[in-house]
């Protein structure tokens, strides 16, 4: 087995057998194979494409590159939800207590923001004290204790995953379908997970900006994670607009808090809501309707307790920016874009996100949205305020926000794109998957 | 300008503009786009093609990676060759002091073989002092003195194309016309020659197995020769059997002297007369006929001054093989097939070739060969004679024989394939390019 016989197999249209994909995998894992044969069958796997065997076989041979995880020993069904990705996306921070609070354990591995979406682990170290990295049986003592955990991935899962998608990330080599879907399944399969709720974000601030698309990465990942016996659904939901008001790590802990209160903007509600009965139905466990555990306290409850349990003070004031800049509205109307990929680039640009891995971010750096599409607006009224401790960042940020808005003059009828578009189950991954 | 735009660009199938062809070969070359970078980048031109301008923009920014040639300051007019490569082909031996001896100066700047297919330094490295590499001093007193000289191509002539070659040689993506055809030309071009002719092989033997793709070759590297002066012609020719009746280094070179003394195999003198017929029409100096050079001596004359000339011993006896062994003909008939590619790997693994750049070749080693397709064979009577110095490899030569062979019972219409199947000039490169 050689890697330019691989190589040229995938670029010659062919499908790769079991047999060459667990040594190309395994042999990159070792550094047998290198980064320059790897990148260049990416590049053949993005154009050529991959059946679902295929991708299968390499969601196996990249968990097979690692360690798994174990949580039978647990006395409560446990459920996991993953995003692809979006603009204001803070659902896990109310999500997990709030599934918790229903009686289904959630180990939630967590990853950091890199480009234009932020990420949940610096969401969470906003708060004082918090800490990300637990070892496995701290994560577990959480788990068992708490109900929830939201921690960092050890290094320990996926290796091959993790050196595949770093490589990605510089080749032009990230929007294949079957590479995306087996880099996300290979981590939550090998993190041991009974049942996994998808929410597969679609729109401008998404990586997927077309439906086809998305649907497409849904049904294989929904695909993959039954074939490995995980109970897996998944929810295709808008992206065209950041959820809820607020984008920043800071400043969504503060939103997060606010659902878990029983308030908060509508869309982040009603998504977390959705998100949580399927995770709660897939865990076979759907005996509390989480809207109760919102409005009782129990959500909010389990929240405390788990910020506390990785050393986090739930009562500490959240970190607020030095400067903020108000965005006024040019004309009244209504608000009929407010476009989340420029919202996203400007709270990067604040300091919200980072460019490389290794840079810090701003924990108080963001926007605030005071109006959302379908709002009316009134000329001069604020529609954003900027937050960051740098303020010579605001002129880049603006920049990214020069064609964000439309304000169309009222009477307009204005169709709201529902939050979720559609829902992927297992009978929806029959039909033939043509790459 | 950053390399994962210009690897998405082409990725998704866009055309790349100047600059960014400018920009990605320069920073390719000065080690800040990677090689993981540029071989995701070479996939992708693999798989989504070129147009004619790019092809053009690449093969310039190639030449602009290095130094430039120039012969304007010869007496004569300047023509070279360049083949494909294929098996058994020392077409350049006795062609480059035939040329010589008709009027034309023939600077040769020739490589090694690698693979299946021998190269003419390893050929001439047989002949005991002969040195290939020389200072471009060296070569230009040669090239004025005796009118030809072949000789290892200096590193400072586009260095971008050699990084790219060894890198395209470990990542799958070598068989892209766009890529070979840059690669050819920008060496020629940067090299400096007044015409070019341009030998593409086709058939089992050959990089390009197929007539169409072949063409197609041929028309880009016309057309990429034109469009920067070089008068170019390309011959389209059969490379399906071997090439004469040897394979191998020292056995070539005998061929070669055989040619020049007037003798030698049909398809030898037929492709080395139609070629330097072609290099003297584009270098305007069509003045003698090379079959007359071949019949009074002027070619072999110059053969043996520029062998001289470069520490050769044109008289010394070549390296014959410490062992031999015959394969005979299975059965009576006509042979109809000698499969060139075949042959190409039995004469490498009897030590002709080499399997990595740095390895040493056998002077001696290769193959006879006793009949052609189309010759009458006799059940019993030697058909090949292998040659080594290291007989432990007889078996793994002939295991690459097995199905090299077929005989037909007489009588059989066997229509001999012409060895010059067709030519292509500058008018014949003007309907689109269609990658």
């Amino acid at each position: 087995m050689d890697a330019v016989s691989v190589i040229r197999a995938k670029r010659d249209r062919g499908e790769l057998t079991a047999h060459q994909i667990d040594w190309v995998v395994d042999a990159y894992t070792r550094g047998e194979v290198a980064d320059e044969q790897m990148s260049a069958l990416a590049m053949a796997i993005l154009l050529n494409g991959m059946t679902e065997a295929e991708t299968g076989r390499w969601t196996d041979a990249m968990i097979a590159s690692g360690e798994r995880m174990d949580f039978s020993g647990l006395t409560r069904p446990t459920a996991d939800k993953h995003s692809t990705g979006g603009v204001g996306d803070k659902i896990t921070l109310p999500l997990a207590p709030l599934v918790a609070a229903c009686g289904v354990a959630v180990p939630q591995l967590s990853g950091r923001g890199l480009g234009h979406t932020g990420g949940t682990l610096d969401k969470l170290e906003s708060i004082p004290g918090w800490r990300a990295a637990l070892s496995t049986g701290e994560m577990l003592g959480v788990l068992e204790s708490v109900g929830a955990v939201i921690c960092a991935a050890g290094d320990g899962l996926a290796p091959a995953d993790r050196k595949l998608y770093a490589l990605r990330d510089v080749t032009g080599t990230v929007e294949s379908i079957p590479l995306i879907a087996s880099s996300i399944m290979s981590k939550k399969i090998a993190e041991g997970t009974g049942a996994l709720v998808l929410d597969v974000k679609v729109g401008s601030g998404a990586f997927m900006r077309d439906l086809a698309d998305a649907r497409e990465l849904a049904r294989t990942m929904v695909a993959l994670g039954t074939g490995h016996g995980v109970r897996t659904v998944a929810l295709l939901t808008d992206m065209s607009a950041p959820l809820g008001r607020t984008a920043g790590n800071a400043l969504e802990v503060r939103e997060s808090v606010e659902v878990l209160a029983g308030g908060g903007p509508a869309d982040v509600v009603t998504l977390t809501l959705a998100l949580a009965r399927e995770m709660l139905a897939a865990a076979g466990a759907d005996a509390k309707d989480p809207a109760d555990a919102l409005a009782d306290g129990s959500a909010m409850d389990v929240w405390r307790r788990m910020i506390t349990a990785q050393g986090g003070d739930p009562d500490a004031a959240l970190p607020t920016a030095r400067e903020t800049h108000t965005v006024t509205a040019p004309a009244s109307g209504v608000l009929t874009r407010l476009d989340a990929y420029a919202v996203g680039v400007a709270a990067w640009r604040l300091g919200a996100g980072r460019s490389r891995k290794e840079d810090p971010v701003q924990a108080a750096a963001g926007l605030e949205l005071h109006a959302k599409p379908g709002d009316p607006v009134r000329e001069g009224a604020p529609l954003l305020t900027l937050h960051t401790d740098t303020p010579e960042r605001f002129p880049y940020a603006l920049q990214a926000l020069t064609a964000a808005i439309d304000i169309a003059p009222e009477p307009t009828a204005y169709d709201r794109p529902p939050i979720i578009i559609d829902r992927i189950d297992t009978q929806d991954t029959r039909t033939p998957h043509t790459p």
